[in-house]
């Protein structure tokens, strides 16, 4: 597993009870799975020499995080080693502007959105002032308030910014200033979050968890409610049959978390469901499953790279709730 | 933890969710448990110096078998290290002899037993002959089948021989030359077995597990089936409270595995409970938790031998049941 974080170190927890001792890069050797686990490599994720290194003694690689190159991702594929989720997939949670158009091409329902240049981009070169008058247009047909995030890089409310009205834009494109390509789109008046978590491996095979309520709050998912209160089993097969079809279409190994926004009725979504981001890893979402299901999304996780026969989602009480506490500023789901 | 068997690699998981790292003292590199935990010594369980090197670096030290020497236990101790569980009941885990007489002494019900210095033993001479009369003699007094068990070092059915009648007295004591200490103790006809596995902590908080049952095939636990079906509560209590006694009048530290008969009631033994073994660490008999109860074995143990509030260890479904699959010459519960 490329990534030393909290979700390798628990990630070798299920690989134990498998058989299997997972190897983890880290770019340090204190990050929370080195110190669990004898087969670490200090290195970067970005750096391809490393990841040659590393993956030399793998049977499987994967990842703790997105931010792995995908073109050093489709180095290691070419030269023979399995990668799992690949990078054709892997670019959908990297990037929201290639994700969103992606999925509203496949009629899947998105917010609307627009994508632009940021400002402070290299070429061509783009003005803060230019930014603002997309932001103020985009209102302007969609209403406001209009929330505004960075394609890559963003986790845990960071890289998003949500603009009131029309005189916040010029600030609101200052504040992104350097941070690549922008997504533009509309503050979706929803009744609450819900996340459809997956697993698909090589072979085809997929499983799903049941659906579950998100409570974010300034970004951050601060709990999980399994499965969703009150959620009717028509809208829970939906959001299911979504997710399955996103993790299908695009050729998803491991788990897949899909974020989802339910909102009323609406022409484009008659189901309510807007799909709001996607996570091709073991997600705050599915934390749950460790203590509330047959199958955590850790060992599934394994289980779908290694292409092993998925394992039961049923959940083992009637509700489980996870809360996500953070101590320290090193924040990531 | 010293050893590096299946049960320190399962406690190691344990360890990962309770934030620590399982510091591992293994006879071999590759012993199953050294293979997934980055702090590993290698060195015999035997050796005081590799046991006074490992231990520098431990907050406490506890055990994956019962094999340490008690005296090194005591100097580990007396040098400031906590040791858990401790030499003065650890020796009850180690001996059958030692054990079957405390618990005799302390009114806890065991089967009929002798202690007799087996054939081949150093001092003083003992031969093949003189044990035969002891237990034709016991025969006679308790009828036949007799047991007859080496008082140290037996598990998974060996050190045990079943003595039919008194023409078979010389050629049970022949296989046991040069054991040592043995017992010989009454063939009890019993009903089933059961298992009462309790954890107890220094603070003196105790917690027990459902009373299983316990399947035995030549020796080795095979199944166990958790709560032990049609178990009256009455009975189920008594099992408990039996248990907890021994947890406490042995001042035991971390899991506490009691082995029981359960016969028709007898004098002795109202309840028909009998004491068979006692283990002082997580066991076959409560492998079932990991899966079954809110608190796995393996996070009890670390957590009692921690001094960390013990976990609650309801069952999580009706029925749970174990299986032993053994594949391997190397065989230990």
């Amino acid at each position: 597993m490329v990534g030393g974080g909290q979700l390798a170190r628990m990630t070798h927890q299920a690989a134990i009870a498998l058989g299997q001792s997972l190897a983890v890069l880290s770019v340090s050797d204190d990050d929370c799975a080195a110190l669990v686990t004898p087969d670490v490599q200090v290195g970067h994720h970005a750096d391809l020499e490393a990841l040659r290194r590393f993956g030399a003694d793998c049977d499987v690689i994967t990842f703790d995080h997105e931010h792995v190159p995908t073109e050093h991702i489709r180095t290691l594929a070419a030269e023979g080693h399995a990668v799992y989720p690949g990078a054709d997939a892997l670019q959908y949670a990297q990037d929201k502007a290639l994700m969103r158009a992606r999925l509203a091409a496949s009629g899947i329902p998105v917010p609307p959105f627009e994508v632009v240049t940021g400002p402070g981009a290299a070429t061509p070169a783009v003005h803060v002032a230019d930014v603002a008058v997309r932001i103020a247009a985009f209102g302007r047909v969609h209403g406001f308030p209009v929330v505004v995030k960075t394609a890559r890089g963003g986790y845990d409310g960071r890289g998003v910014v949500v603009v009131p009205g029309i005189e916040e834009a010029e600030s609101a494109a200052a504040q992104l200033a350097g941070s690549g390509v922008l997504v533009i789109e509309a503050f979706v008046p929803m009744r609450r979050e819900l996340a459809a978590v997956v697993a698909r491996s090589p072979f085809g095979q997929a499983a799903a968890w049941p659906i579950v309520e998100t409570v974010q709050q300034q970004g951050i998912c601060v709990e999980v409610i399994a499965p969703a209160p009150g959620l009717d089993d028509d809208t829970a097969a939906a959001a299911t049959r979504l997710a399955l079809r996103i993790a299908a279409d695009l050729d998803v190994v491991g788990v897949l978390a899909v974020e989802l926004f339910q909102t009323d009725p609406q022409p484009e979504a008659p189901d309510g469901l807007l799909v709001n981001e996607l996570a091709m890893r073991p997600h705050n979402s599915g934390h749950w499953t460790m203590d509330g299901a047959v199958t955590s999304q850790f060992e599934q996780h394994l289980r779908a790279v290694l292409d092993y026969p998925l394992g039961r989602t049923d959940a083992i009480a009637p509700f489980t709730v996870m809360g996500n506490v953070l101590h320290s500023s090193r924040r990531r789901g």
